[in-house]
């Protein structure tokens, strides 16, 4: 029953990118943890960089630099 | 006080329909715990198929088998 | 597939609360959005009142005034 | 290594209020906490008032009254 | 409407320091967004070190190099 | 910068399996996306099975069945 919310910035995130961190992620959580990958949720949040701040500023501003 | 974020995939899910789950939650809350609506939030994301997983693969996948 | 994150403070929520709070959004997310209870993920978070703010201050002051 | 998560309605979150949030809020945990900037972590999620509900109605709903 | 949400590690958090952090948020989201105080919420999650990773280990691990 | 959250059952969660967790993803977004080990953040949450819903109802409940 885990539920795994990833945020990750657009940029290369292809569908077969997210496709293969959802195939993984659900797997890791089975080797590991035992857990059924048919109630294994993952969600996958495209967060812009403008929107993400670290340091104090945005990844946008920090990129700049 | 309560907070309530609802993930959804967005096929289906008009303004009328959010409305009525804002309305039905809050409702609830009200009715089974005595919460007051007027502090009662309730968010709703709408999460597109490529970004949800369930069995180790996107839902977009899962639809298409 | 839809994933509801409910946070409350803790007082009167007992174990029956809680299935009734879970069996209810279920089924809503059914009724109103034919939405496949198999796979609706309900979490519910129990938040101390010291944690929670509104009107800048924590819920545990606000109820002594 | 703090976490901070804002949802906030689009209107008026310019580029430059952003970076104001994320700088401010950024100050005040290293200010109250000494948590180090570097590893503060502020996202910003922007939900639309359609989104977003209080009182058992969206926000749309509630500012057109 | 605001809703933030804090994830900080529970050493010196006292209610003291939560009640700042309520206060100074909901400060800055008035000043700077003209957000109403009286709707503004936040929370304030208390993570242990061991459930938090940076850099692939835990803080928990981290803080004994 | 990503961050993760991951919520799980805390039965057989013991320290050493966060860490494995939490590094083994870490290494899956630097292999997969490039991402910078040291700006990767992961969040468990330990979620009460009595807190956790799925076909409207705990998975305590569940389990007894």
């Amino acid at each position: 029953m885990p539920y795994v919310h990833m945020k990750l910035t657009p940029e290369g995130l292809t569908k077969e990118k997210k496709e293969t961190l959802m195939r993984k992620v659900t797997e890791l959580l089975r080797d590991e943890l035992d857990k059924n990958p048919e109630t294994t949720i993952i969600t996958i949040e495209e967060v812009p960089t403008d929107n993400w701040g670290i340091g104090g500023e945005s990844v946008t501003r920090r990129r700049q630099l």
